[in-house]
């Protein structure tokens, strides 16, 4: 069973748990809800620009604060009254925390080896969150006294033009001393270098000599983890978070094919960056390229499900998309699925209850197979300085044109309920009757309106049955006749497995 | 000095030579003319769906041809008159050779070894020219015979639609009956298959169950040869043609990387389709994935040099763009250049009086790097089935908006005089001015009016001289900044050295 990986961010615990002094049991529970899961690992993430421990070397998140003083403190000045008391939670949580003389970090490696999951520590990279806002008190002294360090000093369109340039020694010196720092105080089964927050780590056109400035980087961490192998007396893993496609990582200064091969991580996570999770993630690429590394390649799946950049929606997944982007990923080749914003929250999954059984299910093929699950068209949010992006929808289509989707599925159910689903702009008026649709050259049934429970498109849905003779592992590719001039903006197919 | 391979089609030979009757040493000729240049390798095709020899298992282009007959009739009925007379100088000068006893590929693979060039065959797999018109001479009976044998039996958009269906073992069948009539009828020194001619060979969806069918083809082939080989007493090398992304030759069958790691291919062109020359192919991914398996890589070239789909514009290379393109793959990692439609005729280069200095030139990363050369951005022609395209122009960019671009140039000269070149759609009427440009971070100069040597956009184009220690090897990032509203039409870099 290939199970979960699962990375605990730098702030939720903290925003989730304010309001109360919390004790060393209260720490602990964060981790006890995932023991007799399919968690095998928990990557707990200690940073963002500060960190939210006691950190000798780099700011601590309350740097600045001042507990008793009201909201409108200087630390707190460029938010708004609200952003203010939210802040607040995350920052007043973990001083309070400190003050109690309780490690959070230390509690949960030690709770999660009591329960048998390999406790790892996450560190982002370049994070960026709020670069709009110089004085925002999530930031680093070093980032704000040093605007010269960063990618892009000529113009800022998104946080991400504000990150530090790794081309820097300064800049990679200052992240390297927090490695330093976590590997001394912490005992962990792994490190992560998180190079998805935000994945723009060099000057654009610098990404080309960036590929060797972050595999040397990465070299230095394993050598330091090789020392602190020896004195912990037991193996060190390094892993990396890397863009979903080997040509956009590599064009981003990520050369992890290389990493891989040079031995320096042994745990890759492929994934997008936020905007939407990514089903189709070209697995059997990268397993062609890490085979015989010995690296562990898991797919990293994102808590948003969106069919396409522009969209207005932003839907959280459902138990039901998690087992298609799952199932089809694990199928492809992937040897553990990572969930990546996935805490313990309201706002999670469209369903809050289908947390607890998403952790009991989603590591596991057999277990995903027996169950309804929905495979849904998105695309990937991630791409290199002027790499021109792939995106399906939304899709014009003329009248009497035609257009063809893939989907890929993963493995092919025995007997079940099957169905694509589509969606068409408002604008041109068109209903379903307007296709009609082919999977894998086999005709579908006729369409039918369908209430799609969320996550769904802004449009009315319509469903076609489709011959389960035609359905096959792997890619299906969905042929519209358009009989009418319409716009397609939403693309599904969904399994509904029935008992043999 | 890595040399160049050079496809002679199966009909230009015929078309061009028509009208007298050609003596063996007119046959010669075609060769000799690539004798002292860079070409290496000569890679002769036979077939279409026809061959253009007297095939004992397959229709040989002559077949149904009545030679004293007038040009209207049964075999050139369904063309227009013009069409007529220019099928007939095919049709005719491949009939008349094989009248005269002269095998044009035999005389071809004799005259290539005696000035040291390596003969080879390349036979298309799936070529489908014409297949709108049912009725057309180029047809095999066997296609004509078996439209269930087609990919696409239930709507025809394109060509490829009616391309035959390797998921069928007649079809496969078929193939390989002229695989065995070419390896017993001559000896060459290898037999490429090029399934680019269409890149289409299985039913929308079932691409996935045929990789195995092609890898299980390709495997037979190379059984044959290993025959052959020792009846020859020389080994003989098998290859294939391939689209230019790994994720793209796999969604469409083409499991080129288990061909190679099995040994059963040693020699693999990637390659646009047709549309336009793809200077920026992921040579680095294919080098990575092919790494150890001794297989040698080659960067294909097409003639046509086209900035996106959409374009009116059908312009072929200079010899400028040429270097370009072939010193950024080479300097990636291709071994060789594989010139495609490359053939001696007035139209295919922008001026003919190039090709003799192409064919002494473009091998060589030394020579080119001394001369003027173009890089042109322009998008890859060839995706699977349903898999998203990506492309990058044309680029609207709102007023205030930037978009950055990148050009991979290869080598970077030490003295030149450097210019990023851009044009922009007139509906807006935006000048040069309307611009400010950067390379990969520092500042280009203002818009200069540029006269462009075809190839060049059908709008004015504009230049800004880049500082040349802005400029380096690999990937160029050029960031636009516009200032009014405009859409972008054509971007390049242009490199002119200087002696240092």
């Amino acid at each position: 069973m290939p199970g979960i990986a699962l990375n605990e961010d730098d702030s939720h615990f903290f925003f989730t748990r304010a309001g109360k002094s919390l004790t060393e049991e209260d720490v602990d529970a964060l981790v006890d809800q995932y023991a007799g899961t399919q968690v095998s690992h928990l990557l707990f993430c200690p940073n963002a620009m500060r960190a939210s421990y006691a950190s000798r070397v780099w700011d601590p998140i309350w740097r600045g604060y001042q507990p008793d003083a009201p909201d409108d403190q200087p630390l707190l000045a460029s938010l708004t009254p609200e952003q203010r008391t939210g802040a607040r939670r995350w920052i007043h949580t973990a001083w309070a925390l400190d003050q109690a003389g309780i490690d959070v970090y230390a509690r949960w490696i030690a709770r999660a080896r009591q329960h048998g999951i390999s406790p790892w520590l996450s560190m982002r990279m370049n994070d960026v969150h709020n670069a709009d806002d110089e004085r925002c008190y999530i930031h680093s002294e070093f980032w704000r006294q040093h605007p010269e360090y960063r990618r892009i000093p000529y113009h800022f369109n998104a946080w991400p033009d504000r990150a530090l340039d790794y081309g820097r020694s300064e800049v990679r010196e200052h992240h390297f001393k927090l490695v330093e720092e976590l590997a001394e105080r912490y005992d962990f089964d792994g490190l992560e270098l998180d190079w998805m927050r935000f994945g723009f780590h060099f000057r654009p056109g610098h990404e080309g000599e960036g590929q060797g400035v972050l595999t040397a980087f990465t070299q230095d961490v394993r050598r330091l983890l090789d020392g602190w192998e020896k004195r912990r007396g037991h193996p060190i893993r390094l892993g990396a978070r890397v863009p979903s496609r080997p040509q956009t990582a590599l064009g981003l200064g990520m050369d992890a094919v290389t990493w891989a091969r040079q031995g320096l991580v042994d745990w890759l996570v492929i994934t997008p960056f936020w905007a939407s999770t990514e089903p189709d993630m070209p697995v059997e690429l990268w397993k062609m390229l890490l085979a015989g590394s010995g690296v562990e390649l898991l797919a990293g799946l994102e808590i948003l499900l969106r069919p396409y950049p522009e969209s207005k929606l932003f839907q959280t997944n459902s138990l039901e998309t998690v087992r298609g982007a799952a199932l089809s990923l694990l199928q492809r080749g992937a040897q553990r699925i990572y969930l990546f914003n996935y805490m313990d929250s309201e706002t999670t999954l469209d369903r809050p209850e289908d947390y607890a059984p998403l952790l009991r299910e989603v590591g596991d093929v057999k277990q995903m197979s027996s169950q309804p699950r929905r495979h849904v068209l998105t695309y990937s949010d991630t791409w290199a300085v002027g790499e021109p992006p792939a995106v399906t929808l939304p899709v014009p289509i003329p009248a009497d044109g035609w257009h063809a989707f893939r989907l890929h599925i993963g493995p092919r159910p025995e007997q079940a309920d099957v169905f694509a689903v589509l969606a068409f702009d408002l604008a041109q008026g068109a209903a379903g009757a307007a296709v009609a649709l082919r999977l894998n050259g086999e005709e579908c049934g006729m369409a039918e309106p369908v209430k799609l429970a969320a996550p769904c498109p802004a449009e009315p849905a319509w469903r076609f049955r489709v011959p389960l003779s035609a359905l096959q592992e792997g890619y299906n590719v969905i042929e519209v006749e358009a009989r009418a001039a319409l716009t397609i903006t939403w693309v599904e197919l969904a399994i509904n497995p029935r008992a043999g």
